[in-house]
């Protein structure tokens, strides 16, 4: 499984009454992860929307650990467990230091440019494998 | 000018840490003090769309006068100022009781479908008109 | 169980390039569902917090099983599942009209003012109890 | 006057129906400018509260000049226009490339720990102005 880290530093905007990171923040992060893992391994998210595929978010799960704060150097770790041509799977750390602070998953599903379920192509799929294997192991 | 109110519950998401309700969230407060503004003349902004007319944020300006809170009971209301084919500008009070909290102003463009700016035709523009004519005096 | 029902009208800024609501607003109507919830049965969270009662987010889960569009007319339907000294949960339905369009579930704990986990006074959770079961039957 | 600069790039959550980033999107940014502004000259946001001092928006203007777009990589230029012991003064240009896509300024209050507007502390001040002093020019 490949897994790919990135850097979020905590905006006041983002943050809630409770004086901490409100928790609807946090898909948005897990989004983050998944847009820079697809940037990382060089098939950014707007070329496969360009390409007529849209992922769409199916299911969603977050269990929050510990509160993060405004200016807080976070690292969103996004890990790819399944790929498949109609469903993609991912799972989620975010960490600050070594301290795990929310952990989730999603999955989705592909829809094409009529918004209805589609499979990605043979070659695109391709192309995403050899991506994923070219990566370093994490 | 005609002048219609909304009605706000602030929402936690709405607030930050310093416990009052984020600044950035006074410009979508008046965006639904526009679309709700359109829907209570009779002109939704979705039908808007429908037609291939698309309204943008141009310039837009915001004072505060005071915080509000987490379920605050606030109103809108929304004024449109000036009404031509190819630009709309409204101005807005947000309120908490008697109390004016924010105010501020908005100019938008029409575009059309490609994204350029175009102009209303005629007669959608006589039927807004017509519709503004109809409503109470505020 | 006690269940209530809130009135959400979609927000521009709620939705995305795909044209739809974006997955991270539906944990924002979740939450205005609770407040709603408890609005209703008669002690808004502003109570609780001024009494020194933060609820915080400890597991969230989404289901999405269709797109919801930009002025659609939304319910959310909020139920207690479980109510304890230091546990809460809730469950939530998001509907267009006969359609449900999302589902999902959140469990929550109790913190006081220092932010360290704690227990609803006896009082309080007898006036909770209370507040439920003169409610209607859902 | 000291400016600086900082890097953004697109989130999907910050896009809307329109398929560009949403127009409130930009306050975020502007506010994110002088995070990292305040960070970059060696003063964070997150000291000035733990000191007492909450810097609040007084004003804000925004002109919108061309659409920006998910995973765009886009600099915030932020420059201190004014910095006095009551009022702080911000202006910024949202850029891609060399094109300027949104500019606007801000007005800032200090207000203490009880909210109410104060002044910075002549010490502070004068170390604010230390740190000013010695930025590189722009």
């Amino acid at each position: 499984m490949v897994a790919k880290k990135s850097e979020v530093i905590v905006r006041y905007a983002e943050t809630d009454a409770q004086g901490v990171v409100h928790h609807a923040t946090y898909p948005i992060w897990f989004e983050e992860g998944r847009s820079d893992f697809l940037r990382q391994i060089g098939t950014p998210y707007s070329e496969w929307e360009r390409m007529g595929y849209f992922v769409v978010v199916a299911d969603l799960s977050l269990r929050y650990l510990a509160p993060a704060y405004y200016e807080d150097q976070l690292v969103v770790e996004t890990t790819l467990q399944r790929l498949k041509k109609r469903l993609i799977e991912f799972s989620y750390r975010i960490c600050r230091g070594d301290e795990v602070i929310v952990q989730g998953s999603s999955r989705h599903l592909i829809v094409g440019p009529d918004k209805q379920p589609c499979a990605l192509d043979g070659d695109f799929f391709a192309r995403l494998n050899q991506l994923l294997e070219e990566q370093q192991p994490s």
